[in-house]
């Protein structure tokens, strides 16, 4: 066991911004969120599942919606507990244990507020270990883990549970319930056993995205030799540097879709294209591509290194884009299927990212 | 206690034709359900509240979706069983009695087949004696009775629980849900109290039905005297006979609307409008409202007496235009709020509509 104190807050919302990939929304709010557990309740206890009995319940507890809606529609915090206890009242059993469904954005951090309220630890590990758009698109997914029974609740009081015979049937009925409900509520999915989450998840998801921000802090604070640090831990590559010079961001089905474009700042004949889906999904470099999903791509603030979000880029920006592979559990058979590029519509073959150790 | 037997089941379904106004769905598949269902289970029990025990659990069991995708899919029975026993499962409590949440359409004879399936009687009463398109429109949302916890299944296992504030919000998600599970599913709603529905219902539904549709299959077999008998028992007022000249149908925002405009039979000048949102809402003649909701307005075959579906109008079709009056259970604070004219965009006041008694 470890614990997440106040001191650790800042690093862990510094990483989930960074594997938020663009995506998963702003971490402010989620970190005063976590912040406040931490001074009503002390620090998160972070377990890894061996430290669990095995047969118990965990449950997820996240945010659901479109991020520029969640950044304006501060949660109460309340919909969160209502959707595990309503998932937990549904299953009959109390959980042990409370998972993040994503290590990336600001569904990192909301676990850990709603596990401090709850009395329960947080299992270090998750689904993705990285921001993605869809609730089927887990390594749970590929295992056939089901995503239901699933709880949506909101603010104010009402809520939904759903059986669903697949997990792209789960999503859609969350996405019907959440468009209905103000577009940013609480889910709590993927029910399993302790067991099975040490089988089938992303392991040490919480214990990576703090030190993977802490290495990024320091970077932050231009400590000598600190950037290659960094790119070593998280197996990365820095394959561009250029500044904005068009972007063009639409809503579209229900996602942030868009693309932006950098322009070496040395040489403006070299040119990087980032496609976007809610998150980064696939880069370019003079129309080669080098990173798709699921491996991981962001964009950093070359002055300041801070991961910038979709929404938050900006003509003329010069931006670090940084490829990361993705977590070693998602290569299962299946996997190019939910979150290869062909799953976003990009008609191209997915090849590996290998990053500062291969 | 009365039965519903194979006898009992032509008039009941004639009788529901006509509550429906012109939507509610076309009654023949689920007659043929019933007609299993009694085949395999004997006749259908039907009884008052008095008979049952007060504290007793009453749920509901009806098809949603749009009539026009129900004509084509099929239900396969088990979504409603399904339904019905996720309510109670969740409530914790066995249901004594099915209750038809409309007694209008088709939803007036899937009770039957629902309850007969789980041995349980059919409660005589309901909520709106006539159909109507969403499901706040009832009488229990005058008395401030919550259509949730409600069910929303599909034939394929998928299955919803929805806790909602209001009559509204509830409508909102079971539509949601819909949409996304084909468009014609089961749902299960204001599960109450024997008690409840004895003092909150409208009583005597079922029966009033069956005795509608055995008065109007005497005016279908041309017995003398018939129409007449017929009119008095609704409390009717034959209000026009006209022939089809202008139709037009659209569907926007999940209602088929449309007008359909009648010419007197004898003097062309004299024109009757009907106003459509699933079902006749309005109708006009020479540009006078003589009926609008919550009372019923009816088109029936000139030649035959066939109630006609707005689905089923055609250019050219004789027809005689039919009103009578809402149940007397609507006349209550707040229903203008939401079953009168204006709750479905027509800028008009509401005048209780006086049949053949008054």
């Amino acid at each position: 066991m470890r614990t997440i104190g106040l001191d650790d807050i800042d690093d862990l919302a510094l990483g989930a911004m960074l594997l938020g990939t663009g995506g998963g929304g702003d971490a402010h709010i989620a970190k005063l969120m976590v912040k406040q557990a931490i001074e009503d309740h002390g620090p998160i206890r972070i377990m890894s599942p061996s430290e669990l009995p095995q047969d118990g319940l965990v449950v997820t507890a996240a945010i659901i919606g479109a991020p520029t809606v969640i950044l304006e529609k501060i949660p109460s915090g309340k919909e969160f507990i209502n959707a595990v206890k309503a998932t937990a009242q549904y299953l009959g059993k109390e959980p042990v244990a409370i998972m993040p469904i994503e290590v990336g954005g600001m569904n990192t951090l909301i676990p850990l507020a709603v596990a401090n309220e709850l009395g329960l630890p947080v299992i270090d590990a998750d689904s993705m270990r990285r921001a993605f758009p869809q609730i089927e698109m887990t390594v749970f997914t590929l295992h056939g883990i089901p995503a239901a029974p699933m709880a949506v609740a909101d603010e104010k009081g009402n809520l939904c549970i759903f059986e669903a015979i697949t997990n792209q049937v789960a999503e859609d009925l969350a996405r019907g319930a959440v468009i209905r409900l103000g577009m940013a509520n609480a889910i709590s999915c993927y029910p399993m056993t302790v067991a099975q989450v040490h089988k089938y998840g992303i392991q040490g998801s919480m214990s990576y995205c703090t030190d993977l921000g802490r290495h990024l802090a320091a970077v932050q604070r231009g400590e000598q030799g600190a950037y290659d640090k960094f790119l070593t831990f998280a197996e990365a590559r820095k394959l561009f540097t250029g500044k904005v010079i068009d972007l063009d961001r639409r809503t579209t089905s229900g996602f942030a879709r868009g693309t932006v474009i950098l322009e070496d700042l040395k040489d403006p004949s070299k040119l990087a294209r980032i496609e976007i889906q809610n998150e980064y999904l696939v880069a370019y470099v003079n129309d080669v591509p080098l990173v798709s999903a699921p491996d991981l791509i962001s964009l950093l603030d070359h002055e300041t290194a801070r991961p910038i979000l979709t929404e938050a880029l900006r003509y003329g920006q010069r931006l670090d884009l940084i490829g990361m592979p993705c977590a070693p559990e998602w290569d299962q058979p299946g996997m190019l299927d939910i979150v290869g590029p062909r799953a976003f519509g990009y008609d191209m073959d997915y090849t590996p990212f290998r990053g500062a150790k291969a």
